[in-house]
């Protein structure tokens, strides 16, 4: 029985679900675990993935199912809507199922996006704890990174008072920094665009070293990719020791390690290794794990909650960030290689909205009504936007991996509509369901269910599409004209310059290469919608985050930290000061 | 049977003893609590506050016995080895005792400090988890607290960046907040010395307002003063909407309400309303509520684990931070009013060491040898320092609360030494024991824990040391005389300007007065020891914290930001990867 969404608010129906919500207890029981490996907080848990990873090394593993998105609209088309839901429906088919998803940032939860948990009977629970910092572990991330950059600032006040002599009392060697190449900023989990750039250090020779800097987003650290990407307690550490936190003067890499503070950083985080196991509405497991950030880092949940679901359930279903361009893009070149994992198919997320946006509906904007192309019938539109599917079914297609196309139901949607889009999906050579999981919950996600049970029985040939070893502007040529479906690559002479001396330089060897691109458009231009054709990918800048092992080109501009609006969410939140509830979260 | 504390570091005291530590479910069925006023963390959890005060308001309270120091030295004379030993001795007798003491911050234990947990015998675990973020509450006030200054940094801009009627179409009013009176400042919980100055909101119209900010210490958050003294949810939110963040133009009081900030800052803190439950290696509970930031705040654990603690015990044992003049004023005449306590006993912390330095023994320095002085008898020397000591005892008997002098041994301590301060203390009227916590654990305090049993039933006729309407000048002058032994009080013209408007404004009338002084002195002087005669308090500026409701005049300066120096404690802390367990924390 599913909730009446279409009268009942998200916090309602969660606080409804939440009442025989399932305890760590009850869920270590379902889930035949051992008792050590159930780690409660409160009402949820965290899982000890070393023990169960251990424990369960022999046991195959389940089904691997990525849930991925056509180009979007900013309003998002409902990934992790799609995703609860999907969990919903194969669990109404007796399947052993779980998922794996991302913490949402505090960021976004303050300002405008209010939760991120879903919605409808396609919703994870308890809302409140997913909502508000879950287990701590966006939390240990902040105090890990922020850690370094003390020990950066400290220690460059240091060598600037002390002597070599002095320096060597204290058993320091003089690293040398050079206060223009600082590489490192501070993190904070909220929009706090005042702090983008700040002067510190100001005052005497005890207060700092006094240079320019500013804080991002939390979600955007590194160590945040690092915990999406680790697969190891050892490699986590290992990871961390590599962070490049500045460059001395002679142009060397100054790491955490250097600085004798990567071992505090892995004690912050030693918690945050563990995956938090949570609900949906109709009482499937759901791994979160890693951060939302997805457009610098790999913002895929992590290999290591994925490693954990895919030995518990038969069927374990990811969230990739953004569209196939990016989402998919990243979860198929960089997570499944350093994982090993073969997945077995793609939900590619699609609403009919989105199609008419790309073929040439007017522009839509969060807060503002939707015009009426949207509430009405507009064939004409959208078999015009139909080519940005496509595209992305052609994308999956290229790794191997089934595409199963989820056209995720809006209650304007016509069925002419629906049938054009079946056609057309189906013609590319993908399979195609409706899913009314908002609505229905796992009643609704059925034929989904069913197409994607009956994907997972082929045989997938998965492939990437390039060897670990091509150089670097080869690759990103190769993504540019093979996913999104560009005419070339065009470097500006610095981004040039660092690309060469990655490609030559032995140590990037192993680096995964994690592209910068909005995810508003298959091109660098978010105001391109459908499929741009004739267009050159700029590259502007080579990143190199050395701890996460990532080269990251960056085409167009990338803000890593967002600003608080002037209605943000934190006006209408409240306490129940009797019962302690949170209020108006949703 | 204790552990030998020659021999094992406390991390391997620690170690031993958690192997047997009790599992929330293990306290529960001990402390006969319901399963719903358990709510566990890992291996240790927190206590449902509200539930079980609601449940036990019939039961009548323990005893209630809070422990202080003398005037200690910069090493600290062992106040919290000295709360846990007396908990532990107390254990021996077959009593029901429990102790509240305060979390530890993440400044001074990657900093210098190590551990706050105690020591040898007298140890709180799991060590871990104290010392790094416990159940979370820091982050959780770090988070409140930054919260607040996005939302003002993110209004000042945007009423600079829109028209009063742009405001009105967002349902703002016009706050115009003078950008030179701002109050608030950010925090963090690090010795970031770096972050004491800095200038922020660089940029352009939409990277917030530009400005003169800082970051002070996370426990330093009126925050955490606030979570000390709140006596329900209610109260913690009410005054979280009191906090004031900055001046209008006109002079106004701007608060967190005015932001619309308030409710979302306490949807953060709904966790850390509750005190966490954790171990003695004797297995007696100990709550950890609110943080140790004497200096400026209130510097207590919480009023919410006193609450829990006498109604849970037969005996509760809390902590004040510092010595009589500071911490224990501040308990007798602002914790205890605002409770409505009343204690019994209060047990001062002595050592023949800082006994020895106010006698004229050369500075005490952290991190070098001690010198001869302090390792061979010297009873002319100690003779000298006593006066300090029975100064702290007149100040606890001036509330009516009964003394007991704990001399915290030390293998240095001769029998004659001893006996001398025995001696002192006794004709002065108080008890006095001899305690060996620290190498015997409960054994070796049974005659503190008989010295405070008999205190306790004697009968305490409590007064505080002024009454709640006494204008604030005269409180200073009432403290300053006949607590720290001045002659009077001086007042920059400033400072008297500021007293003058709160005396005549009827909105300050129920706002407690908290001092602030070094605690390294009975005076303002850190130099001056012993019982320092003919001086004057100077107070230079009298702070407000409307959300504390806390007037606090100010004698001497005060750093709300530590800073790191060049041999910090993360240099030695790191994780065993194989095991998860962290390295090198004491």
């Amino acid at each position: 029985m599913a909730f009446d969404a279409t009268r009942m608010k998200d916090f309602e129906i969660a606080e409804a679900a939440e009442a025989n919500m399932p305890s760590p207890e009850e869920w270590r029981e379902r889930l035949g675990l051992e008792k050590s490996e159930v780690i409660p907080y409160g009402r949820i848990c965290k899982l000890d993935f070393m023990k169960i990873a251990e424990r369960l090394k022999n046991r195959p593993d389940g089904k691997y199912i990525e849930i991925t998105a056509i180009t979007p609209t900013p309003l998002g088309e409902g990934k992790t809507t799609t995703t609860l839901g999907l969990v919903e429906g194969l669990g109404r088919r007796g399947l052993n199922v779980g998922a794996a998803i991302r913490q949402p940032s505090g960021g976004p939860t303050m300002n405008i996006k209010g939760t991120a948990a879903g919605g409808g009977n396609a919703l994870a629970i308890p809302m409140t704890e997913f909502s508000l910092g879950l287990t701590g572990d966006i939390n240990d991330i902040m105090n890990a990174h922020n850690l370094a950059m003390v020990a950066l600032n400290a220690r460059m006040q240091h060598e600037r008072n002390y002597s070599d002599e002095e320096l060597a009392r204290r058993n320091l060697r003089r690293l040398d920094i050079d206060p223009t190449s600082v590489a490192m900023r501070w993190v904070i989990d909220f929009c706090a665009q005042g702090l983008r750039r700040i002067i510190m250090g100001i005052g005497g020779r005890m207060d700092g070293y006094l240079m320019e800097s500013g804080f991002d987003i939390a979600v955007s650290s590194e160590l945040m990719a690092i915990l999406a990407v680790a697969t190891s307690l050892k490699d986590l550490r290992d990871r961390i020791g590599k962070i490049i936190v500045a460059y001395d003067r002679k142009g060397n890499p100054v790491t955490t390690s250097d600085l004798e503070v990567a071992g505090a950083m892995c004690a912050y985080m030693r918690n945050a290794i563990n995956p938090t196991l949570i609900s949906t509405v109709e009482y499937q497991p759901v791994l979160v794990h890693a951060g939302p950030f997805a457009n610098i880092a790999i913002g895929q949940s992590s290999i290591i909650a994925d490693r954990v679901g895919l030995k518990m359930f038969d069927y374990h279903v990811t969230e990739s960030g953004f569209a196939a361009d990016i989402g998919f893009e990243k979860f198929w070149n960089v997570k499944c290689r350093l994982s090993g994992f073969v997945p077995n198919v793609s939900v590619i997320t699609t609403t009919i909205r989105a199609l008419k946006m790309h073929g040439g509906g007017p522009a839509v904007v969060p807060g503002r009504p939707l015009p009426e192309e949207y509430m009405k019938e507009n064939l004409e539109l959208l078999e015009r936007g139909i080519p940005n599917l496509l595209h992305h079914i052609s994308i999956v297609k290229k790794s191997g991996v089934k595409p199963v196309v989820c056209i995720n139901a809006f209650s304007t949607d016509t069925r002419e509509e629906i049938a054009m889009v079946r056609r057309y999906a189906e013609q590319a050579g993908a399979r195609c369901a409706l899913s009314e999981h908002w609505l229905k919950g796992g009643e609704g996600a059925l034929e989904l269910a069913d197409a994607v049970i009956d994907a997972c029985n082929e045989k997938v040939d998965f492939k990437y599409l390039y060897p670990q070893e091509m150089p670097l502007r080869q690759k990103v040529e190769v993504i540019a004209r093979e996913v999104y479906g560009a005419d070339g690559v065009s470097w500006t002479p610095e981004a040039e310059a660092k690309a060469k001396r990655f490609e030559s330089d032995p140590a990037f060897d192993g680096f995964a290469t994690i592209m910068v691109k909005t995810h508003l458009s298959l091109s660098h231009d978010p105001y391109l919608k459908g499929v741009p054709k004739g267009w050159v990918l700029p590259v502007r800048d080579v990143l190199v985050y050395a701890g996460a092992g990532f080269l990251c080109p960056v085409a167009g501009s990338v803000s890593m930290m967002p600003g608080t609006g002037s209605d943000p969410a934190y006006r209408r939140i409240d306490v129940d000061v009797n019962t302690g509830k949170v209020l108006g979260l949703f």
